[in-house]
């Protein structure tokens, strides 16, 4: 049984922590097999360039594969084999992506016996472990499209509709950028009035993905209150959030904890014209970066076959 | 030329300062009439048992007027009467109701110089002298409905649809809360972690108002930053919000700056019901209280027949 979860954009513009987006054309790839012998062991990592924890309860997806087998309580044995089709430590879910493969694919391996919705606990479990207890990548990653979560603990999610035109673009500079160190920079606390300018930016912006105004989604797909703070922290980021949006771009700001810069746009078109402003940006500071497109409205994680060549990566 | 404007139900839920309601059946009532005189003069208030200020220049029915005319460039003389439906200080808008009712006869008595929208700003600066630069009883009160504030200035403002056979219950206890007082206890700053929670909560409520989804319009309609410190102040509030939860109301907090509860509830039955228990509640704490219950998707401002009987009162 093989699983494809896609990569994902969280903290999506004014939704720190509670907004993110399934991409389409990167994942990561899980392969589960039944074993003798009990309990999960992660045989394979492909594509990391030996970068990832080889030990199971290290990874994310021998932690999300040993949750959904506990919560079933099944006895069983499971070999997962990985195979990375997303970059690490780029802001694009690569954690989450693992996990949710994992989850599913275990899942279905053993018979479906946990609803998708369920298999969103496993999955937050491994996230915890190596990068905070947030949803916001495992959310879209399960789903697919751009999800709200309500709240992690019950996990309670809302998918929404997005304009089917729309594209983002995805730039990721050859810069590592540790969470830990993304992390240190957030403020512990911010002031009333910035809460409440947050709150109405992100309530603009669902009202926006429900009626379809561009113009409205466009003043609201601000972050005053992290990307402020992160963007010094990555060369280039401020020139080439800028430069989107002088090309025409809905909005920029930082997926995930970066270093990859998001750019929401109207077409295919104009996602084209922001990528090349936004590499030239990178380009100035001294670094090279990667380009991926994706329409918006993307599935979640699917069952792929495993011996088709063109995985991603 | 006369125009009601309604009273309005701000801080909704999560929307501390961005979502407003607006409610039939209460309002304010200014009627403007020409004079020889340029500039504008309150000539009479009736209904306030002469607590508010008489100078032209301190109501915020005179403020609203006479910055509708310098907006216009108009030197015409105007003179207005005010007849008060809603009571002062209850958290219900008096305020901003006088100012948009002003504001909307005075326009129509010349011509009409400006739109609809463009007597936001003249409300604004009536309703910031008596109590802050917020937009979240003027808008519904002018629009009608339920108003997302995304910005002040400058003002964008955003009509969000509501299932129809909502109903909400106004309780309002007999006691004077200061709207000095009741913003002296808010706090300065919130954790991050509250920030994150507050924006999922309101855009959850978004989501539900588009989608009519009651179940998580009922999860969401919380707020866990300014009912919590302001409740304590007004006698008998948290116990009136537990029983409107307990008969079934989806949700329940502070009507503005208080003292006034409000519930959200399902059907105009379920109105019915809370609305019994929360003056009982407020019974228990020695308050008497009135109770006024509404439809959600109401008129904003309009002309009326100023000769008719049965004005609000």
């Amino acid at each position: 049984m093989a699983a494809l979860a896609p990569g994902t954009v969280a903290n999506l513009g004014p939704g720190f922590d509670v907004l993110g987006l399934a991409i389409e054309g990167l994942g990561d790839v899980v392969i589960a097999e039944k074993s003798v012998e009990p309990g999960v062991r992660l045989t394979s990592i492909e594509g990391d360039d030996g970068r990832l924890p080889r030990e199971t309860s290290a990874n994310t997806a021998g932690i999300a594969a040993a949750a959904v087998l506990r919560l079933s309580g099944l006895d069983i044995g499971v070999e997962l084999s990985l195979k990375k089709g997303l970059p690490l430590c780029s802001g694009l879910g690569s954690s989450a992506s693992s996990a949710v493969a994992a989850a599913f694919a275990v899942n279905r391996l053993i018979g479906n016996p946990l609803r998708k919705s369920e298999l969103i606990g496993p999955c937050l479990e491994a996230e915890e472990r190596v990068s905070g207890r947030h949803a916001d990548n495992v959310a879209p990653a399960l789903l697919g499209g751009l999800v709200l979560v309500r709240s992690v603990d019950p996990p309670d999610l809302i998918r929404l509709p997005l304009p089917p035109d729309l594209t983002i673009v995805l730039a990721t500079p050859d810069f590592e950028l540790p969470t830990r160190e993304a992390r240190a920079v957030l403020p512990d606390t911010v002031p009333l009035t910035t809460m409440v300018s947050q709150s109405a930016q992100i309530a603009s912006l669902v009202s926006a993905c429900y009626s379809g105004d561009l113009s409205l989604l466009s003043r609201c797909l601000l972050d005053p209150v992290v990307t402020p703070v992160r963007a010094p922290l990555i060369p280039g980021a401020d020139a080439a959030m800028q430069a989107a949006l002088g090309a025409g771009a809905l909005g920029s700001s930082i997926s995930g904890a970066g270093p990859s810069i998001f750019a929401l746009c109207r077409s295919e078109r104009s996602a084209q014209a922001a990528a090349q402003v936004m590499v030239a940006a990178f380009q100035d500071a001294g670094l090279a970066a990667s380009i991926h497109l994706s329409q918006v409205n993307c599935p979640g994680v699917r069952v792929v076959d495993p011996e088709a060549t063109g995985f991603p990566r």
